[in-house]
């Protein structure tokens, strides 16, 4: 029996319902807040893809030669392809996009995590103002409660604030070791992350470090506190400083964010990269940006949905005679925008209605020959189980 | 200067929302006919891809291995994802599933062909009756029409028919062959195909079987026209036969689709693959489906379309004192569900305005020390460039 390659998957049924209403969701949103749709292919050239990377995503990447010997690869985020355009075109700033697509990582397969996800990004280049922070802050906030997420903290953080406790603490080259020590926090725990940073800098300097990140704290930068004031503006009220936040420090240069659910678990995060277009070759480009991770935000809202149902109106011809009849019903149907279906086997009049309650159908039409002669169909509402003779006029009203 | 990889593209500005809204009003016609959302992944084992592949298609296929030595590649259709799920599932039949994704194939890019290209895929599992034919006729008809394509025809042939005539002309094992050198109509011209065939199967059976395929004829089989009578009960007019068509016959298995914009360019086929799902483990299943190719629609569609616009206001205030009263309106025109954007560098006046008119925004609020006074704001009309001062309460209303 073939089998899909590990890590992937089939969204099918409810799920790919639900998956569906998620993107259009998010993207009627992002649009609300002047994000323009924007697709950036799936493959990449090596070359490009290792700009950005972390030795660790640099291990998880997905890459091959193509039949020409070039290098290339899949792309495993949605920021590395939008930081190649801009560094290539002559952009009009701010250029705000937004992307919802899939991207690929060679990870250990969990629940909820796949080597093949989705992400739904948007991103604001070309403006070095808090405000850009703020406006994704206040669309993605907009956008995880349109899609039915009621809970989530905002935590942010700034590379500025560790540089400069790390450089009080007198941490030098082995800071960004440290970062990604401490960003492992939610997988090891507060003792493992205390435990790494002693054996990486010695006990000294390790507990000062500590005691400035754990501890109480009025630490801020002018960034911090800018972005606190265009988030009051927005009414963005659940934005958290944490210093313990140390995600993405491979390429993040400033503010960084990270939105959590109700359940302690990350569903969305991003921050400042004013340097990756330079990198690429482009002009230095005050950029920032927030991704969310769809698989993520789906299985929580899997939890507590609703059935979803696709086609409103199964139709059911009793008989062969009675198909031409039906079909001119169907057409109606539909040419009134009702998500309409007609049985296409010539199966028995139950099976057909088994068939319809598994698709969910709230109503049945059915059509046999008093139906044809007197212009009326037999409408089943497939809940209460009711059935009634109503005229086709009356059916397209309904 | 970073690039894109040969064969892939960037789609921004204009062509992303144009994209955008073919891809969401073909999900919104297939879902009315009954279609559900589906998706597969992009990344198959190379045993399932090898499965349906012709000669080549294999060749253009982007394969390669992963970390733990896998042999996978990218998907080169969207047909084998569904084949290899239905094969190694209980499905309930019919089964109808549209997806709309990118496939790879490894070709010569040309004017609107890539090596990364997008699909809009309808199908139908479980029904024999060429009612399923009919029915996916119906619903990529409307489909096209809804993106804004008037002028179309659907060529229609049959597997069946074919094999009869080769039959009669006494072509054995190389028919596949021939049948391949007909597919190739449209690229190298009829003297090009006479060439080729004379050259396969000798000039005495190659004269008899183009006479029977170039003549005219009344052949048909019994599925033609039955979907000729499901056509005719859809409405569907412009059905024509055309034994010439031979598109895909390492795959298809009865009827066989090609539909053309006005312009003779192929925009879309399908047809049964009734053998397929079989071939992958799965129990035999009759299938039938039809692929949009969107890259070339889009093609099409741009030349005659409108300019679109995301963004409808965008707010610009006056001076740095504004700022949060500007937001506040930003809110509220949001709230009301409107796309509307915000200044968000500290650039002058002029600047914004002349940024709102390349980003295509229909209207500007100016908000200046007089506007908040009063409670009001200034409203320019971008296309007559006429301002006036309206309320708040006005302006959401507009």
């Amino acid at each position: 029996m073939p089998r899909n390659v590990k890590g992937t998957r089939d969204i099918v049924g409810q799920d790919a319902i639900l998956r569906k209403k998620i993107v259009n969701t998010l993207a009627r949103v992002f649009e609300k807040y002047g994000f323009q749709p924007f697709y950036t292919p799936v493959l990449e050239s090596a070359e490009v893809l290792r700009t950005k990377v972390s030795n660790e995503i640099l291990g998880l990447m997905y890459e091959f030669k193509d039949k020409a010997g070039r290098s290339i690869g899949l792309r495993y985020d949605l920021t590395i392809g939008l930081a190649r355009y801009a560094a290539s075109t002559q952009l009009s700033f701010p250029f705000k996009r937004y992307q919802i697509e899939r991207a690929w990582r060679y990870e250990s397969p969990q629940a909820g995590r796949y080597r093949e996800f989705w992400q739904a990004d948007i991103d604001i280049l070309g403006v070095e103002s808090a405000k850009a922070d703020a406006e994704c802050l206040a669309c993605i906030s907009e956008a995880l409660k349109a899609i039915g997420l009621k809970k989530f903290t905002i935590r942010i953080n700034s590379r500025k604030l560790l540089d400069e406790i790390a450089e009080e603490v007198g941490i030098g080259k082995e800071k960004i070791k440290v970062y990604q020590i401490l960003d492992k926090l939610d997988k090891i725990g507060k003792k493992g992350v205390e435990q790494f940073i002693k054996e990486a800098i010695g006990k000294s300097k390790a507990e000062k470090f500590l005691r400035a990140i754990f501890g109480k704290s009025k630490r801020t930068t002018e960034k911090i506190e800018e972005l606190k004031k265009y988030a009051r503006m927005y009414g963005i009220k659940n934005v958290k400083l944490d210093l313990t936040l140390a995600r993405g420090l491979a390429y993040y240069t400033g503010l960084i964010f990270e939105i959590e659910a109700g359940t302690r678990q990350s569903i969305a995060g991003g921050g400042r990269y004013d340097d990756l277009i330079e990198k690429l070759g482009g002009r230095k480009t005050a950029a920032t940006g927030i991704s969310i991770g769809i698989d993520r935000v789906a299985e929580i809202l899997k939890q507590d949905r609703m059935e979803k149902t696709i086609t409103q109106f199964y139709v059911i011809p009793i008989s062969k005679e009675q198909e031409s009849y039906s079909f001119r019903v169907l057409k109606q149907l539909r040419d009134k925008g009702i998500n309409s279906d007609i049985s296409l086997s010539s199966r028995s009049v139950g099976k057909n209605v088994d068939y319809a309650n598994k698709l969910g159908a709230p109503f049945v039409v059915f059509i046999g020959k008093e139906e044809v002669k007197s212009g009326k169909v037999k409408l089943r509402d497939m809940k209460s189980g009711k059935e009634k003779l109503v005229s086709l006029s009356n059916l397209l009203k309904s």
